[in-house]
């Protein structure tokens, strides 16, 4: 079982969570606790296993935390996610295949896309495809009916597994902290479009690419995780592409790893990882 | 204030500890534990602030846990080092040099060689050299002479910074898990003598090194922190064993550090290590 | 177009060649050449532009270099693969999505399974799977099952994506420095069954995989590629397995891609490989 | 014996090369040439072994080339640098022991600083150490003075190992090329004043160290080596900028070894660089 906790800092706060999971009988097998000083937050990762608990015990743990304190206990049930794709079907084959074999610690419900490009692949491991054009309707129909059918699944994250259309503040208002965006730069170098290109262009010696919360600010939102590569004068932007992909793949497997795994705080724009 | 605290596992050990930290008004900002549950063994390092406490803390917590548990509560004095070297200078020159400039984590006490050539090194940083030639005496007679040397400077650690001798199970069972060396491959590949030269014939892709304690079989001991290069076909044996160098220095400095900050556990011929 | 030229080393061989290809009025744009000099072997990779070019051009080129040396003049015909595979599916599945879209930068042509489990998988994606099972026959009818189907299909390189039969000398033999394994470790540490299980035993702190051609010494073939990734104490031997798989695939991508590009030479048993 | 060539791109360049090295008994024991075919620029790096050759190679290289080709032929004489220096410690002192140890690839003829922190450091290495305070002159004295002092010294290359002033385009233009940077962050992200403090607002995972040449856009000069190390949310602005150190120091060494080693070209603010 996981307990996640974010809350206001006090005293003596470790010493409240953990006799109750003691009276409990839970054994605290890993336990990674933070305090951010300059803001005054809290924030704890407990592993817990044996014991007997109902739900009584997050009743107790509230009754023993600041009154706006965040707690989630697990196991949930499984977490569900929409994506949101475009052409480019290196990310969502790997992830479809996870979630084919049963290794993505997560469900894919479905995929939405602004081209049909994809429908065939997500068509080989029977997962719905929803094709919404961004040339067939306005902007805000686009996004009414792409939040239609979010909202019809009821997914927990919503990932952009390369989504080349900018999300406005409206949906992105409605899906706080759950929508997770792969950035094909190390920002905060290159934000924006045609990353690449910019990299070849100023000779850098490494390229990689951000998963993040998306928020408002484009290509501003919470990093998750970040990876790079090495390249060097043989690389035309056309390879910086393709070598690129590799490492979008890689790091957005990975951010969706330690999201599934519970392991993500989300708090002014930055994020915990308890890797 | 840093405190370890290792011993035999139990329901509420998180719990008794923190309610005494709690009533000492300590108040805990980064807390990582971790339980061995092959071995039920229990592992905790604790970064707290504010509050007061005088020795009656330990003796608290000594109360509270299991009659053999390992409980270190810091600020000690800075920890002091003895160093071993033979004639390659670039472990020694970087531990050198954090030295002199107060950012080692612990205070070099002096250098035993068994050559001189590194003599010269040390007398520019006035630290203090003791030449002890594995030629001029047996080897229960040299070890006897560095054993006698590091006992008078009473160092809580013994570096092997690229120490060419195999130390005798007598003068390793004398320092158990106190002394740290560098080994030029990354163990277990290539234990033992001329690991570069092995590398090169095997025509592997990446070489490395591995800083661990010592203990009485051959470069079998805990590893404490391992890192890797890559290599290709253009590296000689002579150009390996330069290359390398890089990264023994590397990954010693960074073994040190972990020790040094108390965030290294010994058990079952391994560590855990709260980076 | 690529030119890979392997040969005993002599004195003026970049000059014969360079000079019959700018007779042909062919632009060298990138070219690495590289002479063991222990081995006294030459090995060139030319990638050269415009310029027209006809069989005469091999016939040429092999008129100015040692009788018998090695010449090879892409564009070939696109490459063409067999995977032999047990149960797992990552590495499979890596290549089968790279395959379908048309990056993989060879043609594959079939599956072979001593299990069942991973015809699924090739049916959605249409790849021909050949079920053998080791169980029904002997090692030698389970190879001459195997080799039928292979020379069946006149495969340039056969990659054991997770195959976990050891091969006869006799297979072997029949195709050298054609089979391409990958192995779950880090060679030359952890040789042979159960690698995992013994880093996790020996406290390693990183573990890696190595792609290398097939010999007839267990995991002793001539190295492509190797790559790691950090473990810690709070990783258990299955973990780390799971850990491993994302970089067997990735370390097994690299290999194919470096030798689906012509950029791998043998010899020896170690590779050059013009990255 | 290296000989490096950078010109205009033509057919026949390395045919024409390759045959005044074969007339002279020359042997091509490894060679890197690339071709920017966008900028239509030839560059190659050859290690030849063996024959005799006198001031006419180069004379007969020339009248092999283009007018305008950049040639160069080694051994020269070992290369020359001045470091300038602030306050901080760890690229200096990096730099001071290889140089003592004759392991730096090139001869450091003195230290310029504008404090006089570090005197110390180079007094106890024999090292000349020049004071030149930023403070007791207008920018234009002090630049006139340090140019003194560095003209007197005819230095190959000029470093700049922490060194925390801009420099003039005056003072740039007179070593065009020459003058090496380490700048604290993976350009181009966080150019310009403290970027560890931005890093840290940021919420990065990683941060990295640029090693380049000096150009007249602050931060804007061609990249020569680049690395990151990962950070999480346990680092502080001030952990970082420790941790950070370390990269700048390893980087900045990686940088002057390929440029010491004859393996940097530069163009169109960018550079080829064959490791």
């Amino acid at each position: 079982m996981i307990i996640l906790i974010q809350c206001k800092d006090q005293v003596g706060l470790v010493a409240s969570v953990s006799a109750i999971l003691a009276e409990a009988q839970l054994n605290i097998v890993s336990m990674r606790e933070h305090v951010d000083q300059d803001d005054n937050q809290f924030f704890a990762r407990l592993e817990v296993s044996n014991g007997h608990y109902g739900p009584e015990l997050e009743e107790k743990l509230r009754g023993a935390l600041p009154p706006d304190a965040f707690i989630n206990i697990n196991p949930l049930p499984q977490k569900k996610v929409m994506l949101l794709v475009t052409k480019e079907y290196h990310c969502l084959a790997d992830i479809l295949i996870r979630n084919h074999f049963g290794t993505l610690g997560a469900t894919v419900l479905g995929v939405i896309g602004n081209h049909t490009v994809l429908q065939d692949i997500c068509d080989r491991f029977d997962m719905p495809f929803f094709h919404i054009s961004h040339e067939d309707w306005s902007k805000e129909e686009f996004e009414t009916k792409i939040t239609g059918i979010i909202e019809q699944h009821s997914p927990d994250y919503i990932v952009l597994a390369k989504f080349m259309r900018i999300l406005s503040p409206a949906l992105v208002a409605k899906f706080p902290s759950r929508i997770i965006n792969i950035h094909h730069s190390f920002l905060p170098a290159f934000i924006g479009a045609n990353p690449y290109k910019k990299a070849f262009e100023r000779g850098v010696k490494l390229i990689g690419a951000t998963a993040h919360f998306v928020s408002n600010e484009l290509d501003e939102g919470p990093i998750i995780a970040q990876q790079i590569i090495p390249v060097n004068h043989s690389f035309t932007a056309a390879s910086m592409v393709k070598a690129g992909k590799e490492i979008e793949t890689s790091v957005l497997a990975k951010a969706l790893k330690m999201v599934f795994e519970d392991r993500v705080f989300v708090y002014r724009n930055k994020t915990v990882v308890f890797e």
